[in-house]
């Protein structure tokens, strides 16, 4: 061998192209669920890890501290009255599996439930690492379109209909009901009935995805969907991502055991980061229900100042639906913008957005819309960015009008 | 629906059998990699953490830390010094990709070269972990005996023949080199360079494994295979696992950038947990070099006690060779006896093992052989559960004969 070594060759048919090399965050980043540095409860954290470990640190010896493949008890014990008082979820610590991340619970329940050529019905508007999940296993995905109370019942019964006349059975139906990733909606209870009842009508499970539910303006929210199914047929899943800190990479699943068990069987992890699940079960139990509210409130006034950027920047050329909570904004541009030609000269202008059509599964309806995460940037960072971003589009597509503002504020 | 959902007829084929419920560890547990409690280092653990989240707490409402997939660059920088003092690599951060425990980079390597009707090379005892993976994965795997020295290459040579002969070329070959698990041998450097000459001849890479290289009686290992080979072909993992607590989940991979950025295509969990890397970047720069001397020492006593046990319980019935570093013995019993049924029956009596047919690809081999970790249990644990393992063995199989010890100590 004269040259370098050749893994080329070896890669199997379908493997995903290469990733590029890291560059870092754009100066004005309004992509991906990251949250606000400000409101990370540095202190109060470095004395949940303290306390834990002086009392069990010796356990990190012991593979899942010795507390099985579900996950360190205090945190499930946690979950299960948090999930009682927020969610209406009855479930005891044997119903919830610790994942690392929801993004391994989206893994191990696909890959629980799904084959190549199965078939699976979404959100049209939908998070992006479910799609492409879904994508790369093969797996057909049918849109339902959303409203302002998430998704359609009268659409979801037809195409359930349909698929039923086609001899085709959902494997399940995804939804994120409290805060929708990435339109911002709750979808009411009665909905919620709605779509039980049409579950079970055609027995297709629920894939219920609350992660963003702790982040609700109101400060309330309807019942999981989980928590509205006596005779099962759900699965939910939950993150600390949104309300803790994403970095920290700890989530959840409740199921039945005769999908856990299965689940578990697939999870062959040796367990998720121990250190991590310590350290959020003794912060949660005295803090979480302090701590949620007052991010909630700094997420909101954030959500303020992207409105108001928009509107000063844009004017009528922005359109969008105040969210009930969360951390994004799903904008609609002029449809003469292809937001994912804007996402490339934004980047290169050094502000990054979510362009719609990796969060659709309709090009056509998701073209001209994007995504913008609030939670991250600073107030002044939202303004500047959303400047920036204005200054791109009227170059790249000639909206929004220079004067959108003034147009605006004469309307 | 009259009745709970039933998930059963949704379950794609292939899917394994589900898991039973945990019932907690064995009073005498001599399985898994767990490690000895008291040499976790709380005090410098919660130091470290302390003084990470006090420095950069805020960036856990970051995705990843701003630090991009491979993973905390502390840490990363931690490893390159690491590798280069310690096996011989010369690698940068670049080359480093951060994983949650060497599972994890298990799956990542699979997954970047396996499909479906591959071969791989593995030695014939090997970790369990990988070959239920490639089980899984419905890849063939080849066995190489092992001798004092680990794989012995003229199989190796003659086996890599035999299948080009056969129009087969494997994708790995997969090795422990250094304190191979379970057989405890390392792999002299002279046996390194004839692996890294059969792998360039057959172009076929060399998979190095090196999660126990740390943990050496001598305190001296030879290079790293990945080291001895400039013109690449080698993909190196380790852990922290054995070397700080297992129930972190840090591992890592060094690999060329042509299958890291493949590898980096499939790692789609939004980053490994940030916490724990940044308490072992932290722990680590000041205390790696002194403590894993220090917690090898200690290993080394409870290799001696659970070698000392066996001859007194198992006298001449027990044969083994002394491990040269690590937390496993591999140990051969007379050959009637069933070391799958032997685990069972010990396990009702308060014992765990590992069974040797689950560690190996040869079952005719393996079938009166068990691994046991001795790292876990205290001293006393050991001596007594070997007296009750032994005792099981004698009810099930009728050896050891109950003088063994005697016929010992008369030898």
């Amino acid at each position: 061998m004269s040259s370098s070594f050749d893994f080329a060759p070896l890669f199997p048919p379908g493997l995903p192209a290469p990733s590029a090399r890291w560059t870092g965050l754009a100066k004005y980043s309004f992509v991906g669920g990251n949250n606000d540095s400000e409101q990370v409860p540095v202190d109060e954290l470095i004395a949940a890890v303290d306390s834990a470990l002086r009392r069990e640190g010796r356990m990190l010896a012991t593979y899942g501290l010795a507390h099985g493949p579900q996950g360190y008890l205090p945190l499930r014990e946690f979950l299960t009255a948090k999930l009682k008082r927020d969610a209406g979820i009855a479930c005891t610590v044997d119903d919830l599996l610790i994942v690392s991340g929801s993004l391994q619970a989206l893994d191990l329940v696909n890959h629980t439930l799904l084959a190549r050529g199965d078939t699976v019905i979404v959100e049209q508007e939908t998070y992006q690492g479910s799609l492409n999940r879904l994508t790369r296993l093969g797996v057909n995905t049918v849109g339902i379109p959303l409203d302002d109370d998430g998704m359609r019942m009268d659409v979801l019964a037809s195409t359930l209909a349909d698929l039923r006349g086609r001899g085709i059975k959902p494997k399940y139906i995804y939804t994120i009901p409290t805060v929708q990733n990435p339109t911002g909606s709750i979808m009411p209870e009665s909905r919620r009935a709605e779509l039980l009842k049409l579950s079970a009508e055609y027995g297709v499970p629920v894939f219920e995805d609350d992660c963003y539910a702790d982040l609700v303006w109101s400060g309330e929210r309807p019942p999981a969907i989980y928590a509205m199914a006596p005779k099962g047929g759900v699965i939910h899943i939950g993150s600390f991502s949104k309300s803790i800190a994403p970095a920290l990479r700890v989530g959840f699943i409740v199921a039945p055991w005769d999908v856990m068990s299965r689940m578990l069987a697939l999870k062959t992890d040796a367990g998720s980061g121990a250190l991590e699940q310590m350290v959020l079960a003794e912060y949660c139990k005295p803090h979480f229900s302090t701590h949620v509210p007052a991010l909630t409130k700094v997420l909101r006034t954030k959500l303020d100042t992207l409105m108001e950027a928009l509107n000063e920047q844009f004017g009528t050329s922005a359109e969008f639906e105040e969210p009930k909570g969360g951390i994004f904004l799903w904008v609609k541009l002029p449809d003469n913008v292809d937001t994912l030609k804007l996402y490339q000269a934004a980047l290169a202008a050094g502000v990054s957005i979510n362009p719609g059509p990796e969060w659709s599964t309709s090009k056509g309806h998701s073209g001209s819309r994007l995504r913008l995460c609030f939670a991250s940037p600073t107030h002044q960072q939202i303004r500047d960015g959303v400047a920036v971003l204005a200054e791109v589009c009227r170059r790249e597509f000639g909206v929004p009008a220079r004067s959108a503002n003034v147009e605006k504020a004469q309307a």
